[in-house]
């Protein structure tokens, strides 16, 4: 399949094309003639398009050197003044346009903008000789249904998009402790496929554009992957920020619900209350993480929404005890496919073998059940709203739509039936609870999800991320520094499948269409303990590779 | 009216009266006959019944004394070993039963038990030469729906009446820390009555018999005022803690939802989310709240319930800083009758007048719309299963709750208006939220309730309470020490109606009726700031009653 055939994106009825024509016309036009790749490097993409950004002669050596920092170390250097804010973002912004050529990631570029706000940060930090905030100068890429004033967006349809008119909660934070904004990405329709296809195009994944970058936050993914961005901004209400880290090789955390600011993000089920979505940091190294989490966290967001919980990020010392690890090789309803257990296998000798780790044998709890709960919470509706809006816009139902709202899973509520199936979520999470002191671990390791990076319009089970969301336990994923090796990771038999959707992930699995795909692995912690397993992904990332 | 009149219970068909025949029976029966009033003094009882126990000759002048106690000196006293466990609970339980006899506060009376459970602390106590728990030997008195193992609960009609078969997190929690049960109170049909009328019989307030004591919660303070408990356990789902100890001259706060345990309590609507019902204390003194939350949330209730925050209780030192009080004198809906109007006019001069303190003048933001977001939460499904209960058991509405479940404000919902009507509540959350920082109060002073304790039946605004249960803004309600007093309490002139409600409420107004009737005021913070709330109480009604 040719590149541009790969990149394509909805289709719909007249008047859904040419506005979606239009949007992508501003946006092609948003990257400047000095930024365009050679048609000859587009005309012969290798499958991994990760060494483009270097090979293709747009950048030079010194803004490809910044680009391979991560978040803390332009920081610092801002700080340190041996790094200009201005030359940040023009090295991000230039591995941006580059990143958008090669995988469809962003879908608004302003990276004029985001040179302004940093003349002005720079101009600050020689006025007054320090930094604005902890984020001095950090460019960072905000996902598409995350308002930024006067940038576009939208809640995952071409109904609603919209100019912002203001910043959110959450970019409006980050801008006063010194971010600057230069980029866009793109999402899926729905914001609910655990893949990224919108009207802008589909995203592929950099490691392999026969693969899915992950979603609903795969813009994010395919620019960070690309280093187009060292830090990102992505929400998670099933997978969105994990599955996209995890199928990039990149670090994220989806935290605990209502400790990071979500206000003015845009959504169509406004005031569903059956899960809630959360929102963090996509990057490229776990101190980033705490960078992210820290600086948003200490600028207090709790005052000014007062949905959100007036809790300190704690991240506790684990150097002078043993930490309890549950290990969790499968559901019960999946089984994941060889590479992801190749790295749990990997993982769990490593830690059985380490001083301070007692690893336990984690029994999953009914994670069926619980899958069963939130599936339907996703479109309590119905997803009469995702079909109006569908209608509004003239815009054709992915088959990643049409699933995630086909019934059995999807129905209508009345109020009695909300209410019953919210009582089954607050059984159920209590009952986890239980278990889960039960089983005597600290924190979990498990997979982010059933393999690597899925096949375009495949991926159809979100257990092993959603199930964490039901019970708002934190998550945060990490590359194992793995990666999918046809020699190694060959098909394993199926003794009897677990389930349906079992059988169907099993015939997924190729290796060699695998090939060069990252593996990752997800550390979960009991809900509020967002420090607790930000310190044991550091402890077990660290025994995994040494 | 009769007293047998006055506490007569719910009427219902043939089944019903049977069944609630048989309920009170059983109550009857529990009370010993060594504990029963002379009919002489139950025919000639006054309008206000809380000389009593002093007077009737039941109990010793030991007894009496122990019962003059807060929670705090019981504490004391059985850690110091000045009291037995076993003298504290068979003098509050001796004091209790006769508390019924005349204002029908409680549903299930088991002295016997809570004799039990004291010899096993006392013993404990001889063993150990030490306390259990914070609680060692303290009576609780415990609201009818919070179940304790082993004895009667509901959630507020006869159809849900059963025994327990395990105590509830909150009870499990005050057991492990020391306490003793012995009795259940009283609570209204469906709940969410702010008076108390149930299958058991209608609770009078012990200060005049005339009015009701309030509700939901209305068993507890009752007993409470009558001293024949120092610390009760009642839940607020919409004043229900603060309108009955506004109402009986005592304290008691709503917390902050999500902090204190409630997994388990009997509820007819599980698994609504539109509001939460919080739990906390009833109590004669303001450290005796400090006692309740503190060694409640010292448990560390979140480790068993994962819906809890991780919130420890801060308290802050407010004597080093200058407190901003707001006073609202009325929400611009319901005009507060004159006895509330004088005690916030007292206030207001004493704290304009005091050191360290800085009065605003609190301006409400839109408490109408407010109070018309949280009406319909309350039964989202158009009451459908309070209809389904009160046919199930048989038993007749009364005109409390067909007034509450009615059009306009109750409807059913579907899961799109249910969705917009919890978007409305978060919008207004924000906008109430920003606008308390614009008026730049820590605090603020304002009714409990548009008038002092109410004539039966006529409860019918919840405004000055159901506010703070919509934002979740913690609570503290505190006798202002002043009563009803017909000489100055006179009828004021309306000038024109702020509402029909206003109009409805000004009418119920005579003080000849209300005489005797205590005086209380609120003291509110934003959301999570209950220990703020706590030493703001301390300081204001210190102030005033200087």
């Amino acid at each position: 399949m040719s590149f541009k055939a790969k990149i394509q994106g909805i289709t719909g009825d007249a008047t859904y094309t040419a506005k979606a024509q239009a949007l992508k016309d501003r946006l092609e036009a948003q990257i400047p003639p000095s930024l365009r790749l050679d048609p000859a490097i587009l005309d012969h993409l290798p499958l991994d398009v990760t060494g483009i950004p270097a090979s293709c002669g747009l950048l030079t050596p010194a803004e490809l050197a910044i680009t391979e920092l991560d978040a803390t170390a332009v920081c610092e250097r801002i700080a340190k003044g041996q790094l200009t804010a201005v030359d940040a973002v023009t090295a991000f912004g230039k591995r941006a346009a580059i990143a958008h050529q090669v995988t469809a990631c962003v879908t608004d570029f302003f990276l004029d903008e985001g040179i302004e706000q940093a003349k002005a940060l720079d101009e600050f930090y020689r006025r007054e000789g320090k930094v604005i905030g902890p984020l001095h100068g950090l460019p960072i890429s905000i996902k598409e249904h995350i308002p930024i004033k006067g940038r576009w967006g939208s809640a995952g349809f071409l109904a609603n998009v919209e100019r912002s008119l203001d910043d959110c909660d959450m970019t409006r934070t980050l801008r006063s402790l010194g971010a600057v904004f230069y980029v866009k990405t793109n999402q899926p329709q729905t914001l609910q496929h655990l893949e990224t296809q919108s009207s802008y195009g589909r995203t592929l994944n950099p490691h392999n554009s026969n693969l899915t970058p992950g979603g609903s936050s795969g813009g994010e993914s395919a620019l960070i992957a690309m280093k187009g961005s060292c830090m990102g901004v992505g929400t998670d209400g099933g997978g969105s920020i994990r599955v996209p880290c995890a199928h990039c090789g990149l670090y994220g955390i989806r935290p605990s619900c209502k400790r990071m600011p979500t206000f003015g993000y845009l959504a169509y089920q406004k005031g569903h209350d059956g899960y809630v979505t959360s929102t963090g940091p996509m990057c490229s190294s776990s101190r980033d993480l705490r960078l992210f989490l820290q600086a948003v966290l200490g600028a207090r967001p709790h005052i000014i929404d007062p949905s959100l919980m007036p809790l300190p990020l704690t991240i506790p010392d684990l150097s002078k005890k043993t930490l309890r690890v549950g290990i969790m090789m499968h559901d019960n309803v999946v089984m994941p496919h060889p590479p992801i257990l190749r790295a749990l296998e990997l993982a769990k000798s490593k830690l059985e073998a380490a001083p301070n780790i007692e690893v336990i044998n984690y029994e999953p709890y009914k994670h069926e059940e619980g899958y069963s709960i939130i599936r339907p919470m996703y479109f309590e509706d119905g997803a009469r709203t995702v079909r109006r809006l569908l209608k509004e816009g003239g815009e054709d139902m992915l088959p990643l739509s049409e699933w995630v709202t086909s019934p059995p899973h999807v129905q209508d509520h009345d109020a009695l039936a909300m209410w019953a199936l919210h009582a089954k979520r607050n059984t159920y999470r209590r009952a986890y609870s239980d278990h889960w002191r039960q089983q005597g671990c600290d924190v979990l390791l498990c997979p982010p999800f059933h393999g690597t990076a899925s096949r375009h319009d495949t991926a159809k089970y979100w257990g092993y991320t959603a199930i964490w969301n039901l019970l708002d336990y934190p998550g945060v994923v990490f590359p194992t520094g793995l990666k999918v090796d046809p020699s190694v990771d060959v098909v394993r038999e199926m003794a009897s499948p677990m389930s349906p959707t079992d059988e169907y992930n099993h015939s997924l699995y190729d290796p060699d269409i695998f090939v060069g795909a990252p593996i990752s692995l997800q550390v979960v912690a009991r809900r509020f303990n967002d420090g607790l397993a930000l310190a044991a992904q550091e402890v077990i990332e660290h025994i995994i590779k040494t």
